[in-house]
């Protein structure tokens, strides 16, 4: 039924002699994005602290497009490995056309049962490991007198705000002033900066098949959707791809969701986690914390 | 020099069969993406009040791309009128997969020597002629159980407001609060809701001719924008036919600005720091180092 | 209970000599305004199409305060009914202070049921209505070299959007884009242009007693709220005194949002009616067509 | 000239028996605030990094206004430093009644001459200082079952972005999408969470006094401003007491916006024909007349 909306939109060889670097490249909708670059023709480098994962992605996409990916261990929060990321890509593949900043954490909670500790992990991976990529490969392309397309993954509730995952909404609100302020200043060096704000996606609703019966079907993102369907990955890809090709070249400092109409349907993703009582709380606790992205 | 921006970025025949209405189509950026709309394949349909124009630019497209363009005098503000379009597009083409509500007026003037008269001319032009429009094609659809797409072109001043078009901010800014309305209200009948919000494009700057010297310059739009040029028709077409076709299922209530980050370099309140020379940031440094708060 | 939020803000006598015009200043909302701006010290003129409505408001406040209320019977959409008002609160009061464009209509139903003809009623009471006390208001303070404070009255809807109200929406989202648009442009002229969003004040929900059993429970507006309650008058009345008192003379071009939170918790006030049935619908289209406001 | 704004809002004694903290409180705008609060009665705790400079403010406010002003060196940066704080006060006082998040830093410089250790400065002490002081006050006040109201102070460039600021902006962005985060979250404890995005206040400016003459000109935040006027210290002083007084009950997870329109005139495409003198206006009337479109 989804095949409908897994159509590959721009032309062949697009991204043709391009390179793009995906952080958290190595599953969900970074490998999905990666995936659609590179039968695109692109070089692509995936990064996330997990080499053996994307190690596998790599040789998977390759065998299947034919073209280059190469896979990186890399924690973002760590500005010396970014920056050897960009030298890395750099040697291989000659220069580096855009960076897709995708790499995230969450914690799905109740705020007050967080600790400042929680979300310093959280603002760290998310806001600091972007602006360390961002800052890395902007330097880089300013020094060599190059163009660039920088390309934040972060969520509706980056502006709406939203409870129960409120680190993540701190750090994605910090990202998405950013792509506003260096879409400003950077533009003048022809390095463009967007985002994309996902809604419901099959790979993020993982969490909510712990729910029992009723809530489940409360928390069913389906739900909240004008559209009455989560999204499809091929569908961000196609997104994705439109932002870092030059067919968007006109477009800067934009944030586009993609959500079905989701948070104009209902604002605040998360909030309807109202209704999970106390006890229910105590039990996702462990779950939850796990759920700490790459 | 422009060329670059001219490229068409959709698959060929992207648009085979599908049948589109824009209404204001026979000059401007109307013209331009109806021309693209025909090369992919589309049946397109344009409207303005001068019949000889749209058919003059129905014949020009006919000719390029080999697909029928009908062109029809209607005034928007006129419901009946609006009915009939929708009839004679669905008699001849057996069903209307999208509409683009593109026609518009403009009165560029202090708002103090308007008459209470002009406003209601721009608003019944622009906002009821941008309703007429949206309510017959909704209606259709759902009356036939139909899916259907809703593109409407705004400004950026929908939703920051401006000085000396006020009239046009009123219209365009109730567009775009019916955009998202309708986005949550229509999606379960599958009829999507979206929006482009052109920063400057040439046809636009028309008037600034009539300027002498330096407020030409002062007012070339050109230098509002981070990246330093207005923008290319095919790029709006593309971000058009973008929304209009399946590939941008999942994007719905949607307002994507295109405009080089026009609006946000004037509203970010430091941007204007850009005209501080190299040579005083290295001046500077020190001292603002040391502004560093509590 | 509510009693908690009826305390009034600013100082006695805060607007003493000072003369507001409210339109829609008979009943609800724009009565309990005028009703503290007439506590604070203000003459006030209060304006609708009813004027028996009126004379009684009028005569009640003047009790009350002991200042002086001036009701005057306008149609706000004809231009000329408000001149006259301009002309008759600036002879009896000498000068005009402010201005607070409340008068509205609207239409609760699904929008595929709507006329164009009532979609152009509410666009001609609520934005028509608007820009012509405003035009009017503004002519007169540019001409006298005056300073002036509008104060728009929209809804949370108004950048939401939302269904099921649809021709409100437009025209309020329109009001929103005139309120920043002045904001700017007269702001030279000494002219403050601000609005106030209001959440779900008790004279709005009239309209959900109709609703049988489930469906009043599940519309019951409280529920939307974090804070779980609906406004008090008051705090509307206050905050509307602070955006008309000098005391927020650097406050221009806003949009203050007072709702306890609804639309951060679920976007789209009205979006929920999603689940009346069609035959409810039915029903509920000969009242809710009689709500149609002053 | 100044004092027309320098005027106290609130009743006397609105604050009797209340206490506020106000981190960054011992100079600029979080020194204005204070003053004010305690001339409204209530008790204050002011925190930054220098002590001597807090009780040098502290002793400066107890003799205008004999209340009680606590200093309290304290690193926002550290959780356990907050922590004492919000138990300090809660010994001395009986209870907190308000939070304001108020202690900033900024580098002001282009981006790519800034290092990633830079960024993480400012991001420490603006969101994760602001996320420490708000998680130690919300779990308090939750753990007490007391109301209470955050506030925190961010900038107009929290949404729109900026250049030159970037890091602060990050940062301010993440404490925007807090603030609409825990508003809908915490309402259910009765604690309120609001923000004001203040525009130039003339605190800020101090670093302009450094440029060279037409630069100084040109960035003299006054021009950028439709009232043509920086903000007086104690309107913000006003809008930060209505927040925090229960005369806001029902505002919550709000952005007040106090700038004069800064904002805004940047962002409106067509605010700048400001510059056009009258008699062009005459000239064009007649021309821009006929520019009404299809």
């Amino acid at each position: 039924m989804d095949n409908q909306f897994a159509s590959e939109m721009l032309r062949d060889n697009a991204f043709k002699g391009k390179t793009f670097i995906v952080t958290g490249g190595g599953t969900g909708l970074g490998k999905a994005m990666v995936t659609y670059f590179s039968k695109l023709g692109a070089n692509t480098v995936i990064t996330s602290r997990k080499l053996d994962v994307l190690q596998k992605t790599a040789f998977e996409i390759e065998q299947q497009t034919g073209n280059a990916v190469l896979a990186l261990a890399c924690d973002v929060r760590n500005y010396d490995e970014v920056e050897k990321v960009i030298e890395a890509a750099q040697d291989k593949f000659g220069r580096i056309d855009g960076l897709v900043n995708n790499a995230a954490g969450n914690f799905i909670s109740p705020t007050e049962r967080l600790s400042a500790n929680a979300f310093s992990t959280i603002i760290d991976i998310v806001l600091k490991g972007t602006v360390n990529c961002t800052l890395a490969a902007g330097k880089s392309w300013i020094d060599k007198k190059q163009p660039g397309t920088i390309l934040n993954i972060v969520t509706t509730y980056a502006f709406t705000g939203s409870g129960y995952v409120v680190p993540s909404a701190c750090a994605k609100g910090g990202v998405l002033a950013m792509t506003r302020s260096l879409a400003a200043e950077w533009g003048k060096y022809n390095i463009r900066t967007n985002a994309i704000a996902p809604g419901p996606f099959p790979t993020k609703g993982a969490w909510e098949r712990l729910l029992p019966g009723d809530l489940a079907e409360k928390f069913d993102f389906k739900n909240r959707v004008p559209l009455k369907r989560v999204g499809h990955n091929q569908e961000l890809a196609n997104l994705a791809a439109f932002l870092l090709s030059d067919f968007s070249a006109y477009v800067n400092g934009e944030v586009i969701t993609i959500d079905g109409g989701e948070w104009l349907q209902g604002a605040g993703q998360f909030n309807g986690l109202e209704a999970i009582p106390n006890e229910m709380w105590d039990e996702l606790e462990k779950m939850t914390r796990s759920a700490k992205g790459s």
